[in-house]
This record gives C-alpha cells, structure tokens and sequence, in this order.
C-alpha cells in the first residue's frame, strides 16, 4: 500500500438486526439491502428469541456479538459504541418495544412496517422519534424501486395533469390455505391479531399499497369505503380486501389486496390517471414504465436510462438494460438512511429522503379506517390525517 | 354446373339494419360480423333518421333497400317476408322501441345492448319477447370470444374450485375531455340522460364488464357498493365508476370502469380466483387465456388448440396462431342466433346460446343499483334477480 | 322503400374458389376475407377434385354452382359472365395452372402463394399476367397488418434513419412430427416436392417472413446464405431453416424458419434496426408496434389511433382497442383488389396495391437461392432481381 | 455478548481487485456481487492504473488497501497474508497478465470475461491453472440466473425430448454511433483491437450468448458459419454479428449479437426447441422461463417456486414474486466460489460449480472461429473442443 490518505478514511458503518434470523422472510433481505453499498456491515444481533436460533443465525452471517435479548443488546452496543444503527425485524408487536429500547439508547432505527401495533402505539412511538435524538426509518420497500421514483418525479412534475383516478393492487396467495394451522411460522403471527395488529391483510401489504400510491402521487387517502373478508374458514383477521378509496385533490379508485389470490406471488402494480396522461408500474417487471399521454402512443421507460429523473437514475446501480430488483429497491433506502446517519455522525441535518413515522402512522390510520369501515358495512370512513 | 343436389339448397338468410349508418361505431360491426360466416347478407336498412345519411349509408353497403322510418321498414318488410332478422344498432333510447316494432311484425331481432333505457321498459320488452313469436338476442359480444368461452367452461366444470374473488374491469379514455360539446355525435347521445339511460359509461362499458363477469363465472352479482362519478365537469351522467361486488355463492370483487382513463382504448379484463386456481384474461391480448392452479406453473391456453373445450374450439375460425379478434367474436353470437332463426323457420326449438332479453335485464337492474347505491353514498344496495 | 338512386346501384362482386373446400386450412379464410366488406360474394366453387367432397363443400356455402372441374369452371363461368374474380386455394402445383385456366377465360385471379412450383414456371405465369387482360394479386396476408403498414411508412419516411440490420422469424411446430404419414392431408401436400415445390417450410413460410421483411423495408434481399434441414427423418424436403441474409442498401440480418419448433403456432416477428430507431411487430400481438427511437423511451403504437399513417389508419375496421387480427388483415388485401376489379370494369388504370406476380416471383426466387445456397453448404447466393 | 461458541468463527473472506474504480461499468457489479451473501469483503484493490483514480476510487469504497500496480498488489497481499481471493475487472487485454500474476501468488482469482486476448494466451492461462495452486473464476454471470438454471436442469433432465433447434441474441445499442472517438473510454478500449482481442462484438457478448447456449443444453457448438459487420465506420472490430450454428448432437441454429441494434439495452434471449418441448428465457423478464410441451398449454414458470430444481430454487435470495436481478445472478456464481475457496482452505476437494478455464478457453476459440469464418466468406468453420 502506497500513499495512504492524509485524513483517516471512513469505515463501514456498523448494523445490529433484532428478529430476522432463521425461518424469517425478511431478515437476510435487511441483511444484504443494508450491505449492498459497502457502506454498513451488520455485526451484532438478537436473531431469535430462542437462543438456539439465535445463536445459530448468528454464525450463519459470521456476526461478532449474538444476543438472545433485544434489551441487553441496546445496552450493550450503546455502552460499548458497538453499533451505529439497529434494524428491527421481529414480527408487528415487538416492532415499537425495540424501537423503543434503541431510541433510548441514542441508536438509529431502521424498522420493518407497521410502525405498532395500534395508531396508539405508533402515535407514542413518533413523539420519541421527535425527540430527535435518532433517526428513524420504516421500510416501505416499494418507494426504493428507480421506476416508482420516476413516477413520482412524474406526476409531482405534471405530465398527469391533475389526477382522476388511480388503481392499486397488491395480491398474494400464500395464505389461501390455513397454513398457520400447520406450522407455518410466518403465517401464525401474521393472522394473530395480538403480533399483527389489528388488520390481517390490510395491515401486512394493503399498507405497502397505500403507502405506494401516496408515494407516488402525493396525495393522502382522505376517506375509504371498504369491504375486508377473512375468506380461510376460522381466520381471525382479513386476507382479502376491496376498497374504494377517494383522495386529496379529487381522484377516485380502489385499492385491492388479498393474500388469497391463487397464483399470484406478489403482484403490485399501480395505475394513475391524470387529465393529461396516464401512467402504469408493476413489480413483476420492475425496471419499466409505461406512460400514457393522451392521443399519443404509449410510452415505455426503462430504468438505468439517461431520460430519466435525476432520481430516478441515482436508484440504478448496474448499466441500463440489465434487471434490478426488490433487493437494489430495498437498498435504496438503505442508502438514504446511511447518508442520513453519516450527516448525522458529523452533525449535520438529515434530509430524511426515506419513509419514516409520518408514514407509518399513515399506514396505521389506513388500516383502522379500512377495519372500521368494513364492520360498518362499508361506509365511507375518513382517513385521520 | 353439374349434379345439382335433389333438395332445395339453403339460402343465405336476409337481414335489415336499424341505426348504424355513416357516424356510428357500432352498425359496420353488425354487419361484417352478421355476414362472416356466409350465412346471411344485410339487404334493407333504416340506417338513419336522417334521409340523405340513411341513403348514401345503404348504398356504401349496396343495400337492395333502403328506408328512412324503422316503422314503415317492419311493416314492409313484414309484408313482403322481406327480412328474415333485423338489426337493431340506433342509440339506446330506440332500442326498445324498435324492438317492439319488428317484434310486432314477427320479425326476429339482434339488438344492441342495453336492452332498454330503464328496467320498466326492459320488463315490457322482456314480456314481448316471451311471446315466442320471434327470437331476440342482445349483443354482449365479448361473451363471443374463444377464450371467454374457455373460461367459463373451466370455471363451470369445477377446474377453480369455489371462487373467491373477482376482479374485472372496463377502461376507456374517449371521454376524458368534454367531446360532447364539440360535435362528436357518439359522445352526445351517451351522455345524455334522455338517449342513454341512467347510467353513463357504468351503462355503456360496465353493464358488458358485468355480463362478462357472470357469464364466466355463472354467479350473479347479488350486491354492490358503487362510487360513481362525473369526473369531466359538466357531465350528467357518471364517466367512471368504482364499485365493490359480492356475487351468490360468496365471491367478492371489484368492477371497475371509465372513460376517462387516459391511454386506454378499450382495456377489458377479467380475472377469477377459486380455491384452486385462478384464470385472467385481457381483450387486449385476447387469444391468450391464463390458468394459475395453485402450486403450480402458470399456463398459458391459446386459442385454436385440442386441449380446449369443444365450445372454444368451435369458436374460432382460423389455424391456432392466426389472431381473431372483435369481429369475430362478435359473430359468434350471430352464428348462435343464426343457427336459431333456421331452427325456428324448420319448426325446431330454439337453443338460444347467446345473450338474450334476461341478460339485458340483468344489465338494466346492475346499472340501476350502481346508481342508487352511489346516490345513497356507496350503501350496499342489491341487485333485483 | 322510398326514394331510390337515379343510377343503376352498384351490386357485390362474384367470386367463385378453386381449391379450399373442406379439409382445407385456407378456403375459409379466403371466402371470409373477401366478402368481410360486403364487396363481394362467393357464389360459385371447383373445391375439391373430389366430386362428393366438391358438392358438400359448396352446400356448406350455400354457393350457387359447384364445379368439380377448374378447366369446366373457367370455360362456363366465362361463358355466362358468371364471376367477376376467381380466388385460387389449391394445393402449389396447381396454382399456375388454374391461374392460367382463368386468366385465359379473362377472369381477374386471387391466388395463394407461392406463385408456382418453379421460377420457370412462375415467369411463364408472369409473362400472362403481363397481358393485362386480368388482375393478379397474390395473397401475401400478412402485409394487409394495419400495424404492418404502418411500419413500412414510418421505414419509408425514413423515421429509423439508414437501416442496419434485420431480424425476421416464422415458427411453427405442426410438422414437428411426420404426420404426413399418418393422413394429415395438408401435411401430405406440403412435405411432397411433387406438390409444394422445391422448398418445404422455407417455401410455405419462409416466403412470408422474406415479403414482410421486403414489404416492410423495402430493401430486396440481394444474397443469402442457407442452412435447410429435414429434421424429420425421412422427411423430403426441409422443415426447418436459418438464413443469413444482405439486402440491398446494405443492412444484414438473419431469417429463421420452422415447422418444427416445438410449441410456436404461427410466431412471425419482424424487427427493423437503422442508424435513428429500431422497430418490432409480432403478430401474436398483431395491433401493436414499438418503435425503438435512439436515446429515448420505446414507444408502443396502437392500430386504430389517428396518430398513425393513413394507409395504418384505414386498415382497420373497428373502434380502437377492440383487437383485429389475421382474417382483417387477409381481407385488407381482398379490399385493394376489389376496388381495382370495380376500376378494370369502369375502364380506369389500376392501383395495384397488394402484392401481384412480382412478389410471386420473388419468392420463388428467393425459395431457389435458399436451397441452392443450402445444398452449396451455406454458400451466398444472389438472389435473381 | 454472550455464550459464544466454542470453535473460532468463521470470518468473511477478504477480496481485492484489480481494474473495476470509476469509470468501469463492471467494478461495481463484481464488488456487489462478491459481498451480497456477507461471506466476504473488498478490502484492497488495485483499482486503476492512474495513481488518482485508483486512491479516488478506493476511497469510494472504503477499502484498507490501495494499489496503483497489480504486481505490488499480488507482491504485497501474497507476503502479508492478506486477501484471500482477487477479482480481475481490467480491460480485457490485462487479463491474463493479472491473473498469472495472482495465480503465482497463490492467490485464488475471480476473473471478467474473456479469458485473454488470444486462444494461445487463454491456453497458457489454463494450464497455469491446472497446476491446481490456486481456484480461478470467469464471470459468465448469466448462468447464475435461477430460470436459467431450471432451464439447464429440464433440458439436462429429458423434459425436452432431443436437441433439434437453438435461437440464442444478445443486442446492444451503446455503440450504435462512434463514441469511441468521443471520449467514451468503454468503448475505446472494446474498439481497440489491442485491448479488446480478435473479436468486438462478438467477443465482448457473442461470447456470452454462446456460453449460455452451452450451460442451457449442454451441448457444445461444433461448427458456425459467421457474418461480422463493422456497421459504424472506420470501426476496426465487428459490432454486429449473425452466426448459424451447429451443435454437437445434432441441434442446429442461430447466434445474432449486436452493439448497434437501437433502442435494445441488453436483449440476452435463449430459445432451445426439442423433440417433446421447447423453452424460452429472457433476461428482460428474468424470473420467469416459459416451456412449451408439445400439444399442451406454455407454462410459465416462475423463480422462487418449490416446483423448480433444487439448484434453481437454491439461487434464490428473496421470497418468491420478488423480483431479483442482475446482480444477484452475479453474486450466485461468486457464492459457489467462496464456498470452493473455504473448502480449498480446509483442505476439501473444490465442487467447481462455476464457469472456469474451460468455458473460457470455449469462448475465446468460438470467437476465433467466428472471425474466420466471417473472413472466409461465412464459411463453416469448426469450433475446437
């Protein structure tokens, strides 16, 4: 080595996983999207609740320190300056508690959605956030992907007109059959209102497809009219739901998920109308958009191209044409929040340009709306702001 | 030529038109799906109120005769057993009157959908039909595609399981500007409450989302929570609607059309999802039917293939790979319907395999409960049987 | 009726058929396509040289004479003024010599392609035609694609700037095993050189891929270089073909044929790259083209829309976004030729445009070098002007 | 921490690279690739050969270790034990030096393709390698795509009958205008016949699609007939490249690769047709793979479903219906590699489930056929086992 710098270089910064090990959807996908960059290692973890498991998941990602308890964990790495941030990835319940615990202990906190359990909950949770003594991050995955940028970039630019309508939709069938009745780990806690919360597939992707749609076009959802099923036989919470939804500024639509829609994986797919064009994404082709202006032919955007938003080019990490997916989307916002934290380390103001509590009380308010518009028999019920 | 056969050969039936001259979208479809199959030539028309269109519109198609009044046309027709079926293609206030008229006459009618402009009248027209002295068929012509037809066949021979879920939609975009103020007849007449009925594009494009949707699935829409709008300022009746759907048997869903969806043209698609599978179709790629059984590979079933029911596969009229579309889809209902006036003109039973006066009731108290329930502010409200 | 026209009005064509009776792929799409605009009628028919099948046949129809004799046919209906045009649908060796039986009666001729069985044979057939005493189009259906033609203006008026390179394909898999040996009757014709002519799939298809791709560039192939097989054993002539080809103005490319790829129908797929935009056309999505333009989003054409070429536009005959497909696009040729019969019998000049004998014999031409260049081991060879 | 384990923790590999800093299209691929499984780390790299760039660019990364000559990195990480596997990133021309150097060091190498500028260099190269000191790698990324293994695993598995007909392209547009002369310095050297080698086009991706080709059906190209085109003047390589193939087995073919085919970005697209089935795979929609079983419906199989190999379910990172990519294609082919390295550590016999020598060596003598054969005429010329 030759040359060095003259000013010590800067290091990887350091991560800590709570939930997420073994048997977890979620946790190796936090893992890689916080790492894509080289900008954080993850070193430390409380994997499992189970020892076992969390030890074992521990080894299975080479971490130096394994905890078994996500409070001795805060403890130790805020004694010792261990981490830099946390990333939560239990099942709902324990999302505020950890969050809770780190935040306390002055560690950032990158969170799985929901926010918490209730609106309650998160509403709790977001006044400690203000406290401002650490940031906080809630992955709504979708809002990384460079195409959804564009869109945004898009219809916040104009190209729509004002917008009319729109059509969200966010199906799944892993839940078509009573699998939490047969050891299916990820389904028990999911259809239990006491780890989930109080809407079943609502609360789990009906959030990430609201939380798109907002995303994207900027406008809240004011007020919804919906019809929420639990279609499995003895199904405590809903795994199918039908929803109209009327938005700030005008626009009219529905919004459709459903974790029983056999043989569809994870189909989400957005359309907005405007009164000058129209535009149309879907995750199972991530990297194009298809824009719509009015009487002339459809246009199809490529992600990686130089066409494209200034955004929506810095979310692509390999050369135009080769595909990108969930993991680059996720990673965005891993790279927003690792900027975030680097001005954070050097005092500076962070510019926040990932979802954070706002959105995930939004979330919570969506799925308490959704739930009690559909005991109403589905009335139109406002969205609290 | 040599060797005529002993019997007397078949002759192609005659037919007459009502509306559909110069101006109409709708009237050249009657006519080229009428005759595709070289079974019946157009011969007289009352293609128009107006004299001069209603003449050069018959000689464009070198009609023998050609009439201004549809009253004096039954009653000529009738008279020198002139016709053997009429075509009814006029905007929707003349259809029942029409109707009536050739009815009347013992002449038996193709009629455009809707059936009527209200329920009450539909009911008179559907107690005319009753009668039995003339056939009537009502052109809900997607339920003439070789593919819907292969859905249904799979939906109704238990390949799904007991279905779950719905999702059909009818989008469009040639009423996203004020068109009826600029001289577009088209536009005048569907946005007129005295021409068109009650319902606006939910009349005009959800009434054939709606019959798509039963006639594959063999459930009626038993109740719907409908949010209708008239998104263009101005506009008397709705040009988009968003509505939620419970059909018999348990299902739920969304039916979802507009005409002001910018970019699309004339986006209809369905899909069903059961217990163990589920099925999409789209007209636009409307040769292609996808099944999704569960835990299995998609597949896609192309049209013009041995592995498809007998009904689909007497759909088609082409070697499989050669595209079919509208057209003749369309006319397969007039070879159902043709089939039927030669039964009924040898004496024989009527099969009546194509869409008929209880379909355009159907349609009627479908529009009639959309309007009311998004006038009572999206209550559920249900559909008359 | 009131009101008649002072001029005689004018009256649908008579058409008569030779060949295409039942058991045949292609009669029925030729009677369809012809009398789609109600321009035409087929009244008369030599269908099969089978008599018993002949007569079936034409009751099938309804026509009004039924031949079991072409030379018979010609004689008598030249005779009594009977047909204004004959359609040809034979099996290819007979294509020359009913096309001559008719021209020689000077009846206006529709005949499928190829042209003839030998170059020498279709000269001579030229050299007839060149009279002028008849009207000759070849039914090359695949240029009568509204999106087709609109690809050829836009190559034309020079939107893809100096083309590059080439890629045209037509796949098929109905050969794919030796059903000529167990009574497939199409497959018997068509694998047998005494009846198709030096080339198997390459003729059959191979000449429609090569027409599209000349239609629509309008650059002649000038050399090819062949690689033919019989994949299947025993077979006689090839099912199977990959073409390395120059066309004039300099652009190269690739034409791959087959009728033994297994699970194709009917994939034609054009795409057009030049020094400004790319261009690409399936005809499995037949109402649709992307155009590629360089440094910008691909832009997704849509037949039906005013945005397109004229000749585009009036290629089609419904509302945009209601699907046309093959038989449309077969009868955008029978439309070209009708009018031209309607201006040989006022006396005018005609327009000609459809393909005629000049593409007939082109791609007997273009059959030749392929087998040539084949049996030289994939020499290049110049295909004759 | 507490209880930890009682056997020393694996640690993450430590990686260097040579070439790759800013700039390079590919540096950041390799550096994401190699780490996504946080089974190993970039600590060192010599990442350009300009002393600013190659610090600058180490910076970026955060690396321990900076290099401005391979040579001293190989010296220096060789004498301190330090990284324990090299990625090669350089312009092709360095290739082989770099790698004997590393090779020599007793360094494991990870390598872009190809493997040198010449067969005799490539040969050299392999044998140096089968001296067995050290593992090498050569970066076929798309073979490690999940449907492109199930793709190989059903042809090698019979579910396509025998071999009969391949379409394999690979097309490009980023060099459709001569930005070489302009400052594009990927595309100096890819133009430069001293740094790129023999071939320009089709060296740079005609060598991938051949690969592919090879990894799906296992069966090697045995002779090609080729037609290279410099489109861009005064190009001194090919940029343009139509080959007929012929495979071992008896299949037979086409390879179509192109820089300057507008408006595609990176079109790798495989088509292999058998006796019982057929298959087809774009990397443009990566998670899917259509098989096409004659006289049945195409499946689409999708990445992430239990019904797939075990090999391809195992080269999924994220539940199913979440799109991956790229990179993670990438990271599947340095997964195998690392896992060959920690067994090379402990002593084990290497599973070598990677493209190596071999494959490379396969790519540099198709391409040197592919320029004979284009020089001769398109000749066919064999490729050498």
């Amino acid at each position: 080595m030759n040359n060095p710098p003259a000013t010590p270089p800067a290091r990887r910064l350091r991560a800590g996983m709570v939930g997420g090990g073994r048997g977890s959807f979620i946790g190796a996908v936090h893992r890689m999207a916080a790492e894509l960059d080289g900008q954080a290692l993850l070193v430390a973890g409380a994997l499992s609740s189970d020892p076992q498991v969390a030890h074992a998941s521990a080894a299975d990602w080479l971490l130096e320190r394994a905890y078994t308890s996500y409070e001795e964990m805060a403890r130790a790495e805020a004694a010792a300056r261990g981490i830099d941030f946390v990333i939560i990835a239990t099942p709902n319940h324990l999302h505020s508690p950890v969050a809770q615990a780190f935040l306390a202990a002055g560690i950032h906190v990158v969170c799985d959605k929901p926010l918490a359990l209730t609106v309650a909950e998160g509403e709790a949770l977001a006044r400690h956030v203000a406290d401002g003594r650490a940031l906080f991050a809630l992955t709504h995955a979708y809002a990384g992907y460079p195409a959804v940028r564009q869109a945004r970039d898009m219809v916040r630019g104009g190209q729509l007109g004002s917008l009319r309508k729109v059509m969200v939709e966010y199906t799944q069938d892993w839940l078509m059959d009573p699998v939490e009745r047969h050891g299916n780990k990820q389904a028990e806690w999911r259809t239990d209102p006491a780890r989930a919360g109080l809407g079943g597939c609502v609360g789990d992707i009906g959030t990430h497809a609201a939380h798109l749609l907002e995303f994207v076009t900027g406008c809240p959802i004011e007020a919804l009219c919906a019809d929420l099923s639990a279609v499995v036989p003895g199904r405590r919470l809903d795994d199918d739901a039908n929803i109209l939804l009327r938005l700030q500024g005008g626009a009219r639509g529905t919004l459709v998920c459903s974790q029983v829609a056999c043989g569809e994986d994870n189909r989400l797919a957005l359309r907005v109308y405007g009164s000058q064009a129209g535009l149309e994404w879907h995750q199972q082709e991530p990297n194009t958009l298809l824009y719509k202006p009015a009487g002339r032919p459809w246009q199809r955007l490529a992600t990686g191209q130089r066409y494209l938003s200034a955004a929506a080019q810095a979310a692509s990490r390999v050369p135009a044409g080769h595909p990108e997916g969930y993991l680059e989307a996720f990673a965005n916002l891993y790279r927003a929040f690792i900027a975030d934290v680097r001005r954070a380390q050097r005092g500076e103001t962070p510019v926040r340009d990932y979802p954070g509590v706002e959105d995930g009380l939004r979330g919570l308010r969506f799925v308490a709306a959704a739930v009690e518009s559909s005991r109403r028999g589905s009335a139109w019920v406002t969205v609290q702001g």
